[in-house]
């Protein structure tokens, strides 16, 4: 077993979240109890499997408190309404950061951080009804960057 | 707990890969056990964190195997030089489609599939030494694509 592994925090208790408010794939009356959130949308006459924001944050803090951000990148999912399925995080010393994913019905959110730069590249790639600009209030909070870069990226466009 | 909790696969025996080919950040002689291997790098004239190729994938095959899906992205961190802490992945249902990520000490690799549409998401985001470039091949052959979209993103640009 790799030294590494008692170091890491796993969090694999999925939120039941779910938010029903958009059309979906599955036909009426079927069991829908993994009923895929993660349909392709059309939005600004474009057709794409989802929206995905790099954000990176300058001036940070907290960037190594595993709890913390554990419970902020939950949050940040939560309010986006995604529905959350599994997450990890690992902490490394010396230097105190922290890498880990949530992963979604509706995809996944990550960060890896770097607490001697005040710095964190965090992902937000949201599928279906989920809106990940909703996560960003969340991550201001949480961490309070001086600076917040967002490069919005569709992914899997199709028209 | 979640209905969709049975139906995810839990992968976490980390691989003991550990490229040390390039300059670290901790002094010699200091135990390196849980050495950072995500240090910035200076690459054609710019400092940054890493590089993150969002990898769209269409006409692609073996999209509802998560066992291949697994491998596949085990191997594509290897050959990258990186360093596999965790991976988990989802099979949804009814349509096959997989979620999961590989988290490395470098960052992560991310999937997200849609047999129905052949179509697949893929993160590679590395940092340090590794070159996720060197991850396509191995996409190549697992999956078969018609069609390989790369888009290359230089994370936490500082210079």
């Amino acid at each position: 077993m790799n030294a590494l592994t008692p170091l890491g925090m796993v969090s694999d208790l999925p939120s039941e979240n779910q938010t029903n408010t958009a059309v979906r794939e599955a036909p009426l009356g079927q069991d829908n109890s993994d009923e895929r959130t993660d349909y392709f949308v059309r939005r600004d006459g474009m057709t794409f499997a989802g929206t995905h924001l790099l954000v990176d944050i300058w001036g940070a803090n907290n960037l190594d408190d595993p709890a913390l951000i554990d419970s902020a990148l939950r949050e940040a999912a939560i309010v986006a309404g995604a529905t959350i399925l599994h997450s990890h995080f690992h902490h490394f010393t010396p230097n105190g950061g922290v890498s880990g994913v949530v992963v979604l019905a509706e995809s996944h959110i990550s960060i890896h951080t770097w607490p001697e730069r005040n710095y964190a590249a965090i992902d937000l790639f949201m599928c279906g009804a989920c809106d990940p600009h909703l996560s960003i209030p969340v991550l201001r909070r949480a961490f309070a960057p001086e600076r917040v870069d967002v490069n919005e990226q569709r992914r899997g466009r199709v028209a």
